[in-house]
Protein backbone atom coordinates (compact mmCIF):
# COMPACT_ATOMS: atom_id res chain seq x y z
CA UNK A 1 0.00 0.00 0.00
CA UNK A 2 1.52 2.97 -1.09
CA UNK A 3 -0.89 5.30 -0.14
CA UNK A 4 0.49 8.80 -0.77
CA UNK A 5 3.55 8.26 -3.13
CA UNK A 6 6.21 10.84 -4.51
CA UNK A 7 5.81 12.71 -7.34
CA UNK A 8 7.95 10.20 -9.58
CA UNK A 9 11.60 11.56 -8.38
CA UNK A 10 14.08 9.66 -6.57
CA UNK A 11 12.92 9.08 -2.71
CA UNK A 12 15.22 10.29 0.04
CA UNK A 13 15.97 6.60 0.70
CA UNK A 14 16.43 5.50 -2.91
CA UNK A 15 19.18 8.60 -3.26
CA UNK A 16 21.23 7.30 -0.29
CA UNK A 17 20.76 3.51 -1.85
CA UNK A 18 19.14 2.60 1.83
CA UNK A 19 15.69 1.56 1.40
CA UNK A 20 12.66 2.52 3.06
CA UNK A 21 12.00 -1.05 4.45
CA UNK A 22 15.93 -0.98 5.54
CA UNK A 23 15.13 1.83 7.60
CA UNK A 24 12.01 0.45 8.68
CA UNK A 25 13.91 -2.74 9.88
CA UNK A 26 15.76 -0.04 12.38
CA UNK A 27 12.38 0.86 13.29
CA UNK A 28 10.86 -2.87 14.02
CA UNK A 29 14.30 -3.28 16.25
CA UNK A 30 13.28 -0.24 18.60
CA UNK A 31 9.03 -1.64 18.13
CA UNK A 32 10.72 -4.93 20.25
CA UNK A 33 12.72 -3.35 22.37
CA UNK A 34 9.54 -1.43 23.60
CA UNK A 35 7.56 -5.10 23.50
CA UNK A 36 11.10 -6.22 25.81
CA UNK A 37 9.56 -3.45 28.48
CA UNK A 38 6.41 -4.36 28.24
CA UNK A 39 5.27 -1.28 26.26
CA UNK A 40 2.91 -1.45 23.59
CA UNK A 41 5.38 -2.24 20.59
CA UNK A 42 5.68 0.90 18.56
CA UNK A 43 9.30 2.04 17.33
CA UNK A 44 10.76 4.96 15.20
CA UNK A 45 13.90 6.48 13.87
CA UNK A 46 14.34 9.70 12.20
CA UNK A 47 16.91 10.14 8.92
CA UNK A 48 18.51 13.24 7.66
CA UNK A 49 20.81 13.01 4.88
CA UNK A 50 21.46 8.97 4.55
CA UNK A 51 22.15 8.83 8.56
CA UNK A 52 20.17 8.09 11.13
CA UNK A 53 19.48 10.97 13.93
CA UNK A 54 17.34 9.48 16.29
CA UNK A 55 15.69 5.85 17.32
CA UNK A 56 13.37 5.58 20.00
CA UNK A 57 10.61 3.61 21.54
CA UNK A 58 7.14 3.43 22.82
CA UNK A 59 8.16 4.38 26.76
CA UNK A 60 5.01 6.34 28.64
CA UNK A 61 4.73 3.33 31.24
CA UNK A 62 8.67 3.35 31.74
CA UNK A 63 8.46 7.34 31.62
CA UNK A 64 5.18 7.78 33.40
CA UNK A 65 4.73 10.21 30.56
CA UNK A 66 1.58 10.27 28.27
CA UNK A 67 3.33 12.05 25.52
CA UNK A 68 6.18 9.86 25.51
CA UNK A 69 5.05 8.13 22.00
CA UNK A 70 8.22 6.74 19.94
CA UNK A 71 7.49 9.19 17.44
CA UNK A 72 7.72 12.10 19.98
CA UNK A 73 10.79 11.13 21.29
CA UNK A 74 12.45 10.51 18.40
CA UNK A 75 11.40 13.97 17.14
CA UNK A 76 12.76 15.60 20.39
CA UNK A 77 16.24 13.18 20.09
CA UNK A 78 16.58 14.65 16.38
CA UNK A 79 16.31 18.09 17.49
CA UNK A 80 18.41 18.05 19.80
CA UNK A 81 20.96 16.57 16.33
CA UNK A 82 19.82 19.36 14.22
CA UNK A 83 19.99 21.86 16.99
CA UNK A 84 16.91 22.81 15.49
CA UNK A 85 13.13 22.62 15.86
CA UNK A 86 12.63 22.24 12.24
CA UNK A 87 13.44 19.25 10.89
CA UNK A 88 14.03 19.68 7.46
CA UNK A 89 15.16 16.99 4.86
CA UNK A 90 14.25 14.59 7.67
CA UNK A 91 12.36 11.33 7.33
CA UNK A 92 10.34 9.57 9.90
CA UNK A 93 10.14 5.98 10.18
CA UNK A 94 7.11 4.63 12.31
CA UNK A 95 6.19 1.22 12.73
CA UNK A 96 2.57 2.02 13.02
CA UNK A 97 0.42 5.26 11.95
CA UNK A 98 0.83 8.50 14.09
CA UNK A 99 -1.93 9.50 16.40
CA UNK A 100 -3.27 12.18 16.65
CA UNK A 101 -0.43 14.27 18.82
CA UNK A 102 2.13 12.76 17.35
CA UNK A 103 0.76 13.75 13.69
CA UNK A 104 0.61 17.19 14.84
CA UNK A 105 4.15 16.81 15.90
CA UNK A 106 5.12 16.08 12.60
CA UNK A 107 3.35 19.19 11.34
CA UNK A 108 4.68 21.48 13.76
CA UNK A 109 8.38 19.89 13.62
CA UNK A 110 8.02 20.37 9.17
CA UNK A 111 9.35 16.70 8.66
CA UNK A 112 8.57 16.65 4.66
CA UNK A 113 8.18 12.42 4.80
CA UNK A 114 6.90 10.11 7.16
CA UNK A 115 7.11 6.43 6.26
CA UNK A 116 4.53 4.17 8.28
CA UNK A 117 4.63 0.50 8.46
CA UNK A 118 0.78 -0.38 9.39
CA UNK A 119 -2.55 1.77 10.09
CA UNK A 120 -3.80 2.18 13.55
CA UNK A 121 -8.19 1.39 12.75
CA UNK A 122 -8.31 3.23 16.20
CA UNK A 123 -6.06 5.83 16.20
CA UNK A 124 -4.54 6.72 13.10
CA UNK A 125 -4.35 10.47 12.22
CA UNK A 126 -2.58 9.97 8.61
CA UNK A 127 -5.17 8.32 6.81
CA UNK A 128 -7.36 6.74 8.86
CA UNK A 129 -9.37 9.09 11.51
CA UNK A 130 -7.78 11.83 10.53
CA UNK A 131 -5.26 13.12 7.95
CA UNK A 132 -3.43 16.05 9.73
CA UNK A 133 -0.48 15.36 7.93
CA UNK A 134 -1.62 16.68 4.71
CA UNK A 135 -4.73 19.77 5.84
CA UNK A 136 -4.06 22.51 3.63
CA UNK A 137 -5.18 24.70 6.62
CA UNK A 138 -2.83 23.65 8.46
CA UNK A 139 0.68 25.68 7.81
CA UNK A 140 2.70 22.04 6.72
CA UNK A 141 1.88 19.03 4.69
CA UNK A 142 4.02 15.87 4.81
CA UNK A 143 4.23 13.09 2.24
CA UNK A 144 3.19 9.94 4.06
CA UNK A 145 3.79 6.79 2.85
CA UNK A 146 1.90 3.78 4.36
CA UNK A 147 2.34 0.08 4.42
CA UNK A 148 6.09 -0.60 4.77
CA UNK A 149 7.11 -3.98 6.51
CA UNK A 150 3.21 -3.77 7.51
CA UNK A 151 2.75 -7.74 8.33
CA UNK A 152 5.85 -7.60 10.41
CA UNK A 153 4.55 -3.94 12.39
CA UNK A 154 1.64 -5.12 13.07
CA UNK A 155 2.03 -8.78 14.03
CA UNK A 156 4.19 -7.44 17.02
CA UNK A 157 1.20 -5.34 18.11
CA UNK A 158 -0.90 -8.33 17.89
CA UNK A 159 1.59 -10.17 19.57
CA UNK A 160 1.97 -7.91 22.45
CA UNK A 161 -2.18 -7.61 23.25
CA UNK A 162 -2.43 -11.40 22.96
CA UNK A 163 -0.08 -12.27 25.73
CA UNK A 164 -1.18 -8.99 27.62
CA UNK A 165 -4.74 -10.47 27.08
CA UNK A 166 -3.47 -14.26 28.36
CA UNK A 167 -1.75 -12.47 31.77
CA UNK A 168 -5.22 -10.52 31.94
CA UNK A 169 -3.93 -7.31 32.16
CA UNK A 170 -6.38 -5.79 29.47
CA UNK B 1 -18.50 32.38 25.66
CA UNK B 2 -18.63 28.63 27.25
CA UNK B 3 -18.26 26.51 24.20
CA UNK B 4 -18.54 23.23 26.07
CA UNK B 5 -19.76 23.33 29.96
CA UNK B 6 -20.16 21.42 32.28
CA UNK B 7 -23.56 19.34 33.11
CA UNK B 8 -25.06 21.92 35.70
CA UNK B 9 -22.72 20.64 38.74
CA UNK B 10 -20.07 22.62 40.51
CA UNK B 11 -16.50 22.57 38.29
CA UNK B 12 -13.49 21.47 40.61
CA UNK B 13 -12.53 25.23 40.62
CA UNK B 14 -15.89 25.83 42.40
CA UNK B 15 -15.34 22.98 44.65
CA UNK B 16 -12.01 24.19 45.37
CA UNK B 17 -12.96 27.88 45.61
CA UNK B 18 -10.71 29.29 42.87
CA UNK B 19 -12.34 30.47 39.90
CA UNK B 20 -11.24 29.05 36.37
CA UNK B 21 -10.19 32.83 35.72
CA UNK B 22 -7.63 32.74 39.02
CA UNK B 23 -5.83 29.98 37.13
CA UNK B 24 -6.04 31.36 33.54
CA UNK B 25 -4.24 34.33 35.26
CA UNK B 26 -1.45 31.83 36.25
CA UNK B 27 -1.46 30.52 32.63
CA UNK B 28 -1.26 34.46 31.05
CA UNK B 29 1.72 34.70 33.93
CA UNK B 30 3.92 32.00 31.73
CA UNK B 31 2.78 33.69 28.51
CA UNK B 32 4.33 36.55 30.12
CA UNK B 33 7.28 34.70 30.40
CA UNK B 34 7.60 33.13 27.16
CA UNK B 35 6.95 37.17 25.86
CA UNK B 36 10.07 37.72 27.77
CA UNK B 37 11.90 34.96 26.11
CA UNK B 38 10.76 36.03 22.37
CA UNK B 39 8.56 32.87 22.55
CA UNK B 40 5.34 32.64 21.18
CA UNK B 41 3.71 33.67 24.24
CA UNK B 42 1.65 30.85 25.27
CA UNK B 43 1.28 29.64 29.29
CA UNK B 44 -0.44 26.59 30.68
CA UNK B 45 -0.71 25.41 34.12
CA UNK B 46 -2.25 22.15 35.47
CA UNK B 47 -4.15 22.06 38.87
CA UNK B 48 -5.70 18.83 40.82
CA UNK B 49 -7.53 18.80 43.92
CA UNK B 50 -7.09 22.72 44.08
CA UNK B 51 -3.14 22.52 43.72
CA UNK B 52 -1.18 23.88 40.82
CA UNK B 53 0.82 20.73 39.77
CA UNK B 54 2.64 22.11 37.03
CA UNK B 55 2.96 25.33 34.85
CA UNK B 56 5.23 25.61 32.07
CA UNK B 57 5.32 28.49 28.75
CA UNK B 58 6.08 27.80 25.22
CA UNK B 59 9.45 27.10 25.07
CA UNK B 60 10.18 25.97 21.12
CA UNK B 61 13.15 27.90 20.38
CA UNK B 62 14.46 27.84 23.42
CA UNK B 63 14.94 24.41 23.81
CA UNK B 64 14.98 24.02 20.04
CA UNK B 65 12.32 21.35 20.57
CA UNK B 66 9.40 21.38 18.53
CA UNK B 67 7.11 19.44 20.71
CA UNK B 68 7.98 22.14 23.52
CA UNK B 69 4.34 23.60 23.02
CA UNK B 70 3.05 24.93 26.50
CA UNK B 71 0.66 21.98 27.59
CA UNK B 72 3.14 19.38 26.64
CA UNK B 73 5.35 20.52 28.67
CA UNK B 74 3.14 20.84 31.31
CA UNK B 75 1.35 17.40 31.10
CA UNK B 76 5.07 15.79 31.38
CA UNK B 77 5.75 17.68 34.27
CA UNK B 78 2.16 17.01 35.79
CA UNK B 79 2.53 13.30 34.75
CA UNK B 80 5.99 13.48 36.45
CA UNK B 81 4.26 14.92 39.86
CA UNK B 82 1.38 12.70 39.78
CA UNK B 83 3.66 9.69 38.76
CA UNK B 84 1.46 8.57 36.36
CA UNK B 85 0.42 9.21 32.65
CA UNK B 86 -2.99 9.46 33.21
CA UNK B 87 -3.93 12.54 34.57
CA UNK B 88 -7.02 12.25 35.73
CA UNK B 89 -9.14 14.65 37.99
CA UNK B 90 -6.64 16.89 36.20
CA UNK B 91 -7.93 20.36 34.52
CA UNK B 92 -5.25 21.68 32.01
CA UNK B 93 -5.99 25.75 31.94
CA UNK B 94 -4.05 26.78 28.37
CA UNK B 95 -4.17 30.85 27.25
CA UNK B 96 -4.46 29.78 23.29
CA UNK B 97 -7.41 26.67 22.14
CA UNK B 98 -4.60 23.79 21.92
CA UNK B 99 -3.30 22.34 18.07
CA UNK B 100 -3.50 19.14 16.95
CA UNK B 101 -0.30 18.11 18.89
CA UNK B 102 -1.55 19.06 21.99
CA UNK B 103 -5.08 18.32 21.97
CA UNK B 104 -4.16 14.94 20.90
CA UNK B 105 -1.89 14.53 23.65
CA UNK B 106 -4.77 15.94 25.91
CA UNK B 107 -6.74 12.66 25.13
CA UNK B 108 -3.67 10.55 25.52
CA UNK B 109 -3.51 11.82 29.08
CA UNK B 110 -7.03 11.28 29.76
CA UNK B 111 -7.48 15.12 31.06
CA UNK B 112 -11.24 15.53 31.95
CA UNK B 113 -11.16 19.34 31.84
CA UNK B 114 -9.37 21.80 29.56
CA UNK B 115 -9.56 25.37 30.22
CA UNK B 116 -8.54 27.74 27.34
CA UNK B 117 -8.22 31.37 26.54
CA UNK B 118 -8.55 32.51 23.12
CA UNK B 119 -9.50 30.42 20.00
CA UNK B 120 -7.01 29.34 17.14
CA UNK B 121 -7.94 30.04 13.64
CA UNK B 122 -5.09 29.09 12.09
CA UNK B 123 -4.60 25.50 14.02
CA UNK B 124 -7.12 25.28 16.80
CA UNK B 125 -8.07 21.64 17.65
CA UNK B 126 -10.52 21.19 20.12
CA UNK B 127 -13.33 23.34 18.02
CA UNK B 128 -11.82 25.32 15.29
CA UNK B 129 -10.44 23.25 13.18
CA UNK B 130 -10.96 19.59 14.64
CA UNK B 131 -12.41 18.39 17.84
CA UNK B 132 -10.05 16.03 18.63
CA UNK B 133 -10.66 16.50 22.38
CA UNK B 134 -14.33 15.44 21.79
CA UNK B 135 -13.99 12.76 19.32
CA UNK B 136 -16.18 9.33 20.27
CA UNK B 137 -14.05 7.79 17.86
CA UNK B 138 -10.66 8.06 20.39
CA UNK B 139 -11.01 6.33 23.51
CA UNK B 140 -11.10 9.48 25.96
CA UNK B 141 -13.51 12.88 25.58
CA UNK B 142 -12.85 16.29 27.21
CA UNK B 143 -14.64 18.68 28.48
CA UNK B 144 -13.39 21.65 27.05
CA UNK B 145 -14.11 25.40 28.04
CA UNK B 146 -13.19 28.24 25.53
CA UNK B 147 -12.96 32.07 26.22
CA UNK B 148 -11.71 32.25 29.64
CA UNK B 149 -9.78 35.84 29.77
CA UNK B 150 -10.15 35.74 25.98
CA UNK B 151 -9.00 39.56 25.69
CA UNK B 152 -6.24 39.23 27.44
CA UNK B 153 -4.90 35.94 26.17
CA UNK B 154 -5.12 37.34 22.29
CA UNK B 155 -4.05 40.74 23.17
CA UNK B 156 -0.15 39.37 24.45
CA UNK B 157 0.00 37.14 21.18
CA UNK B 158 -1.07 39.82 19.18
CA UNK B 159 1.36 42.36 21.60
CA UNK B 160 4.00 39.78 20.62
CA UNK B 161 3.31 39.49 16.75
CA UNK B 162 3.06 42.98 16.10
CA UNK B 163 6.80 43.49 17.57
CA UNK B 164 8.34 40.73 15.28
CA UNK B 165 6.77 42.49 12.52
CA UNK B 166 8.31 45.74 13.46
CA UNK B 167 11.34 44.04 14.02
CA UNK B 168 11.37 42.05 10.37
CA UNK B 169 10.94 38.32 12.03
CA UNK B 170 8.19 37.45 10.50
Amino acid sequence: MNVAGGEGGLTPAEVFGISDEAWMRHALGEAQAAFDEDEVPVGAVIVCGGRMIASAHNQRETLNDPTAHAEILAMTQAADAMQSWRLIDCTLYVTLEPCPMCAGAIVQARIPRVVYGTTDPKGGACHTLYNITNDPRLNHQAEVVGGVLQAECRDILQAFFGRQRALGKK
